[in-house]
């Protein structure tokens, strides 16, 4: 893949990424690294039926095997036996008597001396289930015939409703109409889910892991141990990546671990499998979606009615708060002034989805700019002019009728796109193409989004994080965020932003494993929000220090604190007077100058009425236009994606390497959500369970080429005008290829993942 | 032991010691208990001579131990091969060339896969060493014809030079002189020396160990591995007993330990054996000194002149700042118009002195109070009336000239142990005895003290300290401050600090252990600073939250916050309205309120002449009061205590149960100090290096009776009017029991130990 990158305005320099040495050098200790003496290892004891009634757990079996330590079950739990970050419908350890939901359902957990004797005593644990039968479809769950929770399948409805879409549609010219399908999709991280917990000299417990959200873990751990919260201490390990699959996930996987660490009093290791993680833990959420939309004579968007269910398998997880980014992002980055939105939240005997990169979105983006690629092509718009004439402005409402005031790069990034592409002479070397060939078609796709910054109204409450700095009296620092490093580059960001702030070298700054000790609880690591939010934190320590550091600077020269700059190692002032950071900072640690200091950044509450979904719905807003070449084979059904061209408003482009990786990744990932991986089950048992039936992209499929547009409409309160980059990065690219397909074939894809056995399906049909 | 406790003012309430409960169950984790995995253990190769040139080492014979992994020497010490807080006189490991100065110093590391076999190897390491005649004596050093170190075995001199001794001598009526030696002390704490140096998971090194002062050891961490400050972090485990001798030297053990893990790349345990410890590590420093002393007509005090001189052994390691203290201590608490000291830092071939309760002073308060008891006694006055005559009043000066302003207890310490013992009766009551027994002869001793708390204008730039503190959503609170825990109670003090502060309960406070990377260099848990510093720096932070916590309450309440009020888990007003601590937290949680806060306190800059050694010394003085009761028996020289009592100022006792701790602890430290702790050398090595012939008091030799006096004359900077306590503690009684003995036999006792042998051979004189 060649990349070209187009920088608008090249504020952030090139930098060496900060873990990039210790990670290619295998110093970076991972949670499978970690070993404790006495350490037990854990093997769990899954239900393996899709539904029913546990009624007996028998041991006998598994206690011969030699190095077991223990099997705990219910009983076991010191703490509340409930899981579950939002509705608590999760047992930790399904209890005898209790009912069985999905295949992944945990029964016990095995403790033993060595991994191999944990999962051969796993295996030979027998499970009496009384089976009820299962439901594997939203559209069975609807029925509430079989009921997987009481009182019903279907326990979460969110709307918006604005304006009135009936007098919206009364007065449109057109009315277009269809459904979509997005499927599951596996976040297929590197590293698989793992913790070690264990007790602590500080008299409590410990938690090393693979994780996103280290105050979660935090709080499931309390929970189930049933201790106080300065009692669990929880340190992120170098994660191996998350993709929002280490959101929730690692506070079950540590609660199991927990469990074994409290019964054997020693540390207890739990590392899963890639197939139990693919089996067991979450996934992107499929849905299901009806969307209506008119259109006016000019071409105006005037009304848009959609229906969306969401199949959240067995429990709630983090659905409710999905689903709001469903709600919110549906109706896609237009101004409609008429909007209903309907999302419901359906029990399956399934696994259950949670996070992943676009959390609930990416299904609706695909359906809402499905729709809009069909419109402008009934109405023989261009597909750009036409987003470019409905797409949001400063000013404009979105569908939550939020007014927007700053920061609204869409327009910038479809100009830009069309501009990257060379649109028009690309759109002629497709008819050229298509002209010459029969059995390859070729198409381009375009798509755009909106991406709401951070977690906005469904959970105001963790838009706060803090930063904890510490200058050591040789002039080097120690930096600790909320925010967890998890392949995004957060740590190379935030060594910037505080090597930026206090002058210091990059080098000299240390960004540490996060750890729930140093800085209060700083909400999750997910929806795009580290920079922003650990950013601004790192960024008000940092200035509270350099305040310091100024004033001492003018103390020793007898010279004007406003006359003292700083960078890159070094202050100084108009007058010549200079002193080296180090020099500095020993001055300062001599004369008993504080030399940490905490930071603490939220935003300013946002109004939202939860019964019409009217509101300010988030901070700010991420925009992207996409445009994709793709080139389908009509004998075999399978598609390349041959070009990418995208352009992305981040608002500022604090360390531009960082985001072009970013980029990259999100779009091949949203290759692989579009075109190849699925998720096939048997009675509810995941069969593709390992990357040889779970198909991503490998270097072979990556487009020969992806043109890099950076938008930088800075949103005011950002780190020098930064907004997120980490899901918008894969939003576009699910429908910018399923219209690409669309176009190609001259038909309509109406369902991810574009398998070639589907786009067969679509070409053969009449 | 029978103790009674007169509190003048009770503001400390009566607490459960809250590291109690994990130190009797043995959840308190010790160095020696910290296990890691892979973890190598080492032995060192000490010299084993007292002076010479090491010419060679040979390992051959080691290596065939199986399980060695390596032996480690000066050339393989990745940074500066050197260690010394103050004077860099001291390698790391001896190189081959380099000079051998005493038996402990240390010329290899080994490290092996168990203790046995680093232990074996450690023996069969051959070392070549061409000797050089040894110096045992202050004398011998005194005649710097073999020098142990370059250019003299005399380095450092200190002084005192306050207005005119021998105008003031001119001007006595009286004048007496004599000579006095204190010699050797070991700390005796419980627990030897330990580390375990391991690779962290953030790409430096983590250091575990016992210790008082973690920031000198990740100094000397990373001084010695060549690597910056924010690559060594280091955590104090549970520390059994330091009493100075943790101050400095738990450098050298991590820096021993440090090579290996460095050199293995695996966690690195070294644990020293008792005989280890006392062979090669810190003591009280005997100290020689000539006292002369002129009295005017009316008792008064008129002139001083001291001349000291200081054992500092093969390294200076601390003495440089240990003479500072006696030098300040040398002329008592008392108002001398004319003082002149002089005090010498002697190298000799033996073990270097250190840290030790008391810091140099015990030595000079011996010599000084032993005069001033010899002078009560010739002079015919009352030894309190005498000391009530001379001593310091708010209006002094002291030796150093340092003008009193407040919280001066001198006077009312004097006239409360004088009240507690029923003075008059119990001399009465003596001298019956006296009368009824020939063998057994009793005796009085007084002794009045003065203490200058913390560094001082020795060591301003370490008079300063931070803390962190950190409220969790349930309401729990994580405290981190920068002085560490050693036995002394530090952790409940500051556990009370914060629950006062912050009104919640002290349960739910959590003091951790000590990590330098939570809190910037705070300086060492030395010099009776902790409570002082730490203390205050807890309150700042505490404050801070608790603004935020009136301020929420106030809004939620819509109250004023002026009547907001908070105390043991609850916030409440005058109207009636309350929240609990916890709900209050959670409220602020959810709204975004910041939940940590670092505080930082230092002290006011200091004003110090080093040539005149005029100035404030210190920032503030704690003094005490004793009366000992001794026994002799006249045939053996055997020495009792019958009974204490002993009023100490303090400023305020925060927590009572823990100061009287302090001074019960402190008083049989010194009586073991005073009476029959001995070191004895067989040229240059320790014999007595183990408690079986090294003998300390046990509960057999306290005393019947111990009445404690508290007197609080507030020091308006110290949180609560607090001081410091842990040093006076000690610093009163090997004076008091050596002018008990004196006065019992009617010789004067003019060194300690006052053994029975010594006390023999002086009955027997003529």
């Amino acid at each position: 893949m060649r990349t070209t990158v187009k920088l608008r305005n090249v504020i952030g320099k090139k930098v060496k990424r900060v873990d990039a040495l210790p990670k290619v050098t295998g110093q970076a200790k991972f949670a499978a690294d970690m070993y404790f003496n006495r350490m037990v290892y854990c093997s769990l004891v899954l239900a393996r039926k899709p539904h029913g009634v546990l009624k007996e757990i028998e041991f006998s079996e598994a206690l011969k095997i030699p190095d077991v330590i223990g099997i705990y079950t219910a009983k076991d739990v010191p703490g509340e036996n409930q899981l579950g970050e939002v509705v608590k419908d999760m047992p930790c350890l399904v209890p005898v008597g209790g009912k069985i939901r999905y295949y992944g359902d945990v029964v016990a957990v095995v403790a033993a001396e060595s991994q191999e004797a944990a999962d051969e005593a796993a295996k030979r644990v027998k499970l009496s289930i009384e089976e009820l039968p299962p439901i594997f479809s939203i559209e069975e769950a609807l029925k509430d015939e079989i009921k997987i929770h009481e009182p019903t399948n279907v326990p979460i409805h969110k709307k918006i409703r604005k304006g009135d879409v009936e007098k919206g549609f009364a007065e449109s010219e057109f009315i277009f109409e269809d459904d979509f399908h997005a499927d599951y999709q596996e976040q297929a991280y590197l590293e698989p889910q793992g913790v070690v917990v264990l007790p602590d000299i500080d008299y409590g417990y410990t938690v090393y892991g693979t994780m996103q959200c280290p105050y979660y873990v935090q709080n499931s751990v309390a929970h189930i141990l049933g201790i106080d919260l300065n009692k669990v201490r929880v340190i992120q390990t170098e994660t191996g990546g998350g993709f929002g699959g280490k959101e929730d996930v690692p506070s079950y996987v540590a609660s199991y671990a927990a469990v074994a660490a409290y019964n054997t009093g020693r540390p207890a290791k739990l590392i899963y499998s890639r197939e139990v993680d693919i089996q067991t833990t979450s996934k992107r959420h499929p849905i299901t979606s009806h969307y209506k939309i008119g259109v006016d004579k000019s071409g105006k968007l005037k009304s848009i009615e959609i229906k969306a269910y969401m199949d959240m398998g067995a429990y709630a997880t983090l659905s409710p708060i999905v689903m709001f980014r469903t709600l919110v992002h549906a109706a896609g980055s237009y101004e409609i002034p008429n909007v209903k939105v309907d999302v419901y939240g359906v029990y399956t005997n399934k696994v259950p989805p949670g996070a992943f990169r676009g959390f609930g979105s990416p299904q609706v983006l695909f359906a809402v700019e499905s729709m809009i690629d069909e419109i402008s092509l009934k109405l023989g718009i261009d597909p750009i002019e036409f987003r470019l004439k409905n797409t949001l402005r400063v000013g404009s409402r979105t569908a939550t009728n939020h007014l927007l005031t700053e920061s609204v790069g869409a327009v910038q990034t479809l100009e830009n796109v069309r501009t990257i592409a060379d649109w028009e002479n690309l759109k002629k070397e497709v008819e050229e193409f298509n002209k010459q060939n029969s059995f390859k078609k070729r198409g381009l796709g375009v798509s755009h989004i909106i991406y709401g910054v951070s977690l906005g109204a469904a959970g105001q409450h963790l838009d706060a994080s803090g930063a904890h700095i510490q200058v050591n009296k040789d002039g080097t620092i120690d930096v600790r965020i909320g925010g967890t490093e998890m392949g995004q580059g957060a740590k190379t960001v935030i060594a910037m932003l505080a090597a930026e702030e206090l002058g210091q070298k990059l080098e000299k700054i240390n960004v540490h494993q996060p750890d729930t000790a140093f800085v209060p609880d700083s909400g999750p690591t997910v929806a795009s929000r580290t920079t922003l939010y650990s950013g601004n934190a790192v960024r008000i320590a940092a200035r509270e220090l350099r305040k310091r550091f100024v004033q001492l600077f003018a103390e020793i020269f007898d010279t004007d604190p406003e006359d003292v700059s700083w960078e890159n190692g070094r202050y100084f002032d108009s007058k010549g007077n200079e002193l080296s950071f180090d020099e500095l900072v020993e001055n300062a640690y001599m004369k008993n100058v504080k030399l940490n200091e905490t930071g603490w950044y939220e935003t300013p509450k946002l109004e939202w009425d939860h019964e019409t979904g009217q509101g300010e719905a988030y901070v700010t807003y991420s925009y992207a236009s996409q445009i994709v070449l793709v080139e389908v084979d009509m004998l075999t059904g399978l598609t390349r994606v041959v070009k990418g061209f995208t352009s992305h408003d981040v608002g500022k482009a604090l360390n531009p390497e960082g985001l072009i990786g970013q980029i990259q990744g999100g779009f091949v990932q949203g290759m692989g959500y579009a075109l190849y991986e699925q998720i096939k089950m048997d009675r509810g048992k995941i069969v593709t369970d390992n990357f040889n039936t779970y198909i991503i992209p490998t270097i072979h499929e990556i487009p020969e080429e992806l043109k890099i547009d950076i938008v930088e409409d800075e949103y005011s309160s950002g780190p020098y005008g930064a907004k997120g980059i980490g899901e918008p990065s894969l939003m576009p690219t699910p429908a910018a290829i399923a219209n690409g397909i669309s176009r190609a074939i001259g038909k309509r894809v109406k369902r991810i993942p574009a398998t070639a056995e589907y786009i067969l399906k679509l070409i053969k049909e009449a």
